[in-house]
């Protein structure tokens, strides 16, 4: 009996070490033989395009692991309702049984779990004994039923590690300034929230922390801001990129504003805040968009996080070894410190197309920080570095020209 | 005899290495006493604003190295002319006097060594025999007589590293798209440049290269974009945030943008280039402005950087310990591979107000790619790599709160 892995989404510094454990725990399981790497997803069983994995050694699987984004490339395929449109869930079946699949791991966020959802609910229609399998892994930490999602620890580590380089950049001149960074995370806010880590020792930064789970005040945020200011000279505000006002309007470039090509332009939270800054308060200003890195700096990732990532691909085949389908591995958190945590598997139909804001609780009653029940949350999550393999200088991460054209 | 160091200028992960090595200089040689490290730069001498440092242990320095910004904190204060504006000099040479200062260090850029230059002109009219040294720092690499900056390699290092990082979740999906990364570095193209060494294995990214020093054509880089699309399907392509085109006119948003608040917006190059990819060209396109943290990630720092900056800071303690005034200590490359350097003085009368841009014989003749000349000057800069102490998973630097308002 053979299995498939796959994945989809979008990156993480984690994702990989997931496939590693899938691997790994593959090759120390006799009841699979052969292991395919689908290539882009979903779309790459549908076209089977496969690269096979198991005979992979353990010099891959350690490179695999700190290497960023997805080995196997990614899709944003959603599939069709299994009960009115059945021939593209005919033609995966058609090709686990060519393929002699009895698993089919899939590594992903919440759409990914929805595929996973929809191809449980017509393998068990057809009474295929095909296992369905989830192996989560989202920068948001946005899935329910889980503790918390790999891939979020490294990208929250990234956030306060950065977060706190920019308040000690902020903190050399003896100008009044305030620096806004702008993080990822348009309907939950658990990744700005770790932004709050940075805050150690005498460093205050952020001086402010503010979620998409709260509506954001303008005129209260600019009020508070003068007198942070007042007081600390340099303030540094973290703000979620999907911050709205009371009506539900995003902060943010709403009229059209063109650049010399004459080209419309939005901007996000952060520059939008930046303006108001500047012109209502007068004082020195800038914004950091923190770009793409929070999800693929394989630079710095959280070694707590990275271990939770293979082990839970690792968890996944365990179960679908023992028979089980349709089925997410989650992690269930026993205790904050020592952290103490145990994979369990927790039914896909219950996961996917649903997801998990900041409870108002763990955020502080005025709607500008996290409480210390987050900080406790997070602590753990965090802890390790992984560094990569140098070679002369850069990272060594291994060789994906299967995804690249030459 | 005492001394005083000060920093100026913009922060690089580098600049507290040359701060610990004046300190450690300074305590193994008799001629020194009492080390002060003036807050803010040149107005920390004006105000009397000094913190002991001569009696700062290994441990501070230690920490203090891979810390990033600037431990004294910066200032933008540019002298007089020291011609016709007498006062400003004889109130920082009375303080010299007062504090029974030998030597003054002054860690910086451009204008950081203009006002070394300055202050050591005026020192000579009055036959002071203080003596005035620059110690150079600057992710720019602009400043002439040396073979590069301290700073710099640590900011190509991250560069070069996240540039194969964004690569490589550029890489996933199976769709066309073009990446265009905008780095720091508005008249000379160094930094841009160091991009090239993401250049490895078979990852061909960045595809191209646009530096400040040619004009930048946009019809060549569409039809050039068009064509590496085609060929490779997800394209990186590096520009300097200068880049411009052969009337000298910058590539950015020239005409006035709102926001929902009314305010005007310019956008920078990458911006600008994605606007006009996407209008175009059609493909998926994004642009990535890395942030400040090409000048402050001490998470990502270059061993041979850090080691030169700490050498530089001692070699200029030596130098002004034998005597020597006037001089900024300068970097000399004996040869590539092996890498060895040595260090020399140079008059800083000669370095200040010039810029090193980038040879036109470092770039390709089509002016959008660099050299193999290029890959070898930068190669052994980033080599070696540093990772600050971490405390519960968040980096542990040095304590700045006497930079900070509590």
């Amino acid at each position: 009996m053979n299995c498939i892995v796959a994945q989809s989404g979008g990156p993480t510094a984690a994702i990989n070490a997931s496939l590693a454990g899938v691997i790994t725990a593959v090759s120390e399981h006799s009841e699979f033989d052969i292991l395919y790497g689908a290539i882009h997803g979903i779309q790459g069983v549908l076209r089977e395009q496969f690269q096979i994995l198991s005979d992979k050694d353990a010099a891959f699987t350690e490179q695999l692991m700190l290497t960023p984004a997805m080995y196997l490339g990614s899709c944003r395929y959603k599939l069709p309702d299994p009960d009115t449109e059945n021939a593209v869930y005919s033609q995966i079946f058609k090709v686990f049984e060519r393929y002699e699949i009895g698993a089919f791991f899939y590594i992903g966020g919440n759409d990914s779990m929805d595929t996973v959802d929809k191809l449980s609910s017509y393998g068990q229609k057809i009474h295929s004994d095909v296992r369905i399998v989830g192996i989560p892994k989202t920068i948001d930490n946005d899935l329910i039923l889980t503790d918390h999602t790999p891939g979020f620890g490294s990208a929250a580590k990234y956030i306060a590690t950065i977060v706190r380089e920019i308040a000690y950049d902020s903190y050399i001149y003896d100008v009044e300034s305030a620096t806004i960074v702008e993080i990822m995370g348009r309907d939950a806010g658990w990744l700005t929230a770790a932004s709050v880590l940075a805050r150690t020792g005498t460093s205050l930064a952020p001086h402010r922390i503010y979620l998409p789970e709260v509506p954001f005040h303008t005129e209260n945020f600019l009020t508070d801001l003068s007198a942070l200011i007042g007081k600390h000279r340099n303030v540094v505000i973290a703000v979620s990129e999907g911050i709205r006002d009371a009506e539900g309007n995003y902060i943010s470039a709403t009229e059209a504003a063109a650049d010399r090509f004459g080209h419309a332009q939005l901007s996000g939270a952060g520059k939008c805040l930046e303006n108001l800054v500047k012109d209502r308060l007068g004082v020195k200003v800038r914004s950091v968009e923190v770009n793409v890195l929070q999800r693929c700096a394989a630079h710095l990732t959280s070694g707590t996080d990275i271990a939770e990532a293979a082990a839970s691909g690792r968890y996944a085949v365990e179960r679908a070894a023992a028979g089980e389908t349709a089925f997410m591995s989650a992690i269930y958190r026993m205790s904050d410190q020592p952290y103490r945590t145990e994979f369990t598997s927790v039914p896909v139909s219950e996961v996917a197309n649903r997801a998990k804001e900041v409870p108002r609780e763990m955020i502080n009653d005025a709607g500008n920080d996290v409480t210390d029940e987050m900080i406790a949350y997070l602590k753990p999550l965090v802890v390790g570095e992984n560094i990569p393999q140098f070679e002369s200088g850069i990272p060594d991460f291994i060789d994906v020209s299967h995804l690249t054209r030459h």
